[in-house]
């Protein structure tokens, strides 16, 4: 099933996801099939409703591959990660020709979610297809990892885990009926991104060995609370993962410090919704936003506790999704 | 000039100190005169007028030592501190009589520091000076260490360092005009004590060693830019200490944190003064406090930023102070 798909388009959809414990550092690699190889494992749980859908197709007349995202089409700088991918597959199929590729994200900011999870793995699913290229699950996740890390995650729906060169599924949706609610933090000075600050923590902060160091054992645990669906246990290691990578972010020269006093807030009031008998636990990404586990129906009560914060400008649900979506799109594009 | 002071009392007074690079961690030893030997060299400024006044007698009618604190009698765990101190003096000066102490601390509950520093200086300067021991300057240091790690910098006035055994002066209160800007932040739920939570950074913060690791280099760094009386290198050293060491407690298991929402907001303050031009610099010890540096004549204008700061309960201003004073009390205590 090499079938190559020049007349049509393919188009793919992705879901963002979260991850409990976390990725941050990569691992040395030379080859442009070596980037984004993850330091350490992680684990995360894909979201629903928040994705990304791309549509692909050649474009046998234009010079360049094209990109639009939302419509506008992004410059050359704008497509560096794309290409990586889009170069990727061209090497696998053996083609030559450039794509056009239409972008919708929709994961709104309202969510305080990044998307470029979501926007690479549903990039790498429809060129891949488009292309004719028949990958398994864990071709199509490495494929992904190349043009964001957690994009490899993405590609699979419910608990994943990612560790060295693809994700692989670990526990369906109906797995465990957790949600996450999202406090969303009204945003400071402009922190620095997180590839950056990944970069920096790498290269100066002398607690980065030690954040690596631990990782395996606290992905570990993750593991086997998630299986044995004990929720502090997966809680208490998904803090530490939290805590001790923006610890390592801390220890870099300068300080990389993404949180804020909403951001505090969040944390001392999930400590005492926790005190109040309500199971929940925090995580955060390189950003001062607060992702709040808790089960199913508890999403209601801790939104509650967790919108009037001063700070917090509002706060999102979101429950566990499935993985990417491909279809073939036959009719003409407009 | 080993004379015995058996009728009158000695009185000696110790101002507490500031660490810019922080003792956080022990390094092994296991005699009694190994207590509170640091993992890390530190570097201090000795603050005027937060102090203690301790006055020592021995006192043969008793069977046991008793230590009265503000005029109230501590019980005996409340007394272990102080006894590691009048035992070692015992020793040192070969007699076994019990003491009598009376301390009283003029270190405001406002100025948002904790007064062990000042009282086991004065403690241990009066309780020496009482059993007739003349100590060198760095045996008094090593004396008071035994009480409280950072009394061992007490002991001496102005600028600070604190290596191994026992602290000594590198430059005098009049070697640069800094002050000290305190926001002293509303306490939340009570935290950690910082001798628990030192203890467990490093029995379980895979951050620890990293935090050991680098420290020699941030406190040379600071050593060159106090005595070039460089404001922004000390400042970047100060900031990377006072980070590094609360990032290596984040890293506990369970974490170690101390901020609040105003400590973040005050952080994020500082970066805005420094921005608009005004130098400061900030450092945070065991609790949600905040130290802000800056030039002895910018002190009003920092306070005002951060005074108005929601969640900063007030601010207030130290500047550079003098070492222990000792003197004979030769009147009867009433």
């Amino acid at each position: 099933m090499t079938e190559l798909v020049v007349e049509g388009a393919v188009e793919a959809r992705a879901n963002v996801n979260i991850a409990l414990i976390k990725y941050w550092g990569k691992a040395p690699g030379e080859l442009p099939e070596d980037k984004n190889l993850p330091a350490v494992p992680s684990l995360s749980l894909t979201l629903d409703g928040l994705y990304t859908v791309t549509r692909v197709a050649f474009d046998p007349d234009a010079e360049v591959d094209r990109v639009f995202l939302n419509g506008v089409e992004l410059d050359p700088g704008g497509t560096a990660r794309a290409r990586v991918i889009l170069d990727r597959v061209r090497a696998l199929a053996d083609v030559a020709a450039p794509f056009r590729v239409d972008s919708v994200n929709h994961v709104p900011t309202a969510a305080g979610l990044a998307s470029s999870a979501s926007s690479m793995a549903a990039l790498a699913a429809a060129a891949a297809r488009c292309a004719g290229l028949d990958l398994a699950p864990d071709a199509l996740s490495e494929l992904a990892r190349l043009g964001s890390g957690s994009a490899s995650r993405s590609v699979f729906g419910g608990w994943v885990a990612w560790e060295g060169r693809s994700a692989r599924p670990v526990a369906p949706v109906e797995h465990w009926d957790l949600a996450v609610v999202i406090a969303v933090v009204g945003t400071g000075p402009k922190a620095i991104g997180s590839r950056a600050a990944m970069e920096r923590t790498t290269r100066t902060s002398p607690l980065y060995a030690g954040w690596v160091g631990q990782a395996a054992e606290t992905f570990r645990e993750a593991l086997d609370a998630l299986t044995a669906r004990d929720f502090p246990s997966l809680v208490a290691a998904m803090e530490r993962s939290t805590m001790r990578m923006h610890a390592s972010a801390l220890g870099a020269d300068p300080p990389v410090l993404y949180w804020q006093p909403a951001t505090l807030a969040v944390l001392r009031e999930v400590e005492r919704i926790r005190a109040d008998g309500l199971p929940c636990g925090f995580t955060m990404d390189a950003g001062p936003n607060v992702k709040v586990f808790c089960a199913g129906a508890d999403v209601e009560a801790v939104s509650r506790r967790l919108t009037p914060i001063p700070g917090v400008a509002h706060t999102f649900v979101a429950r566990p999704g499935q993985g990417v979506i491909v279809r073939l799109v036959t009719q003409e594009r407009p």
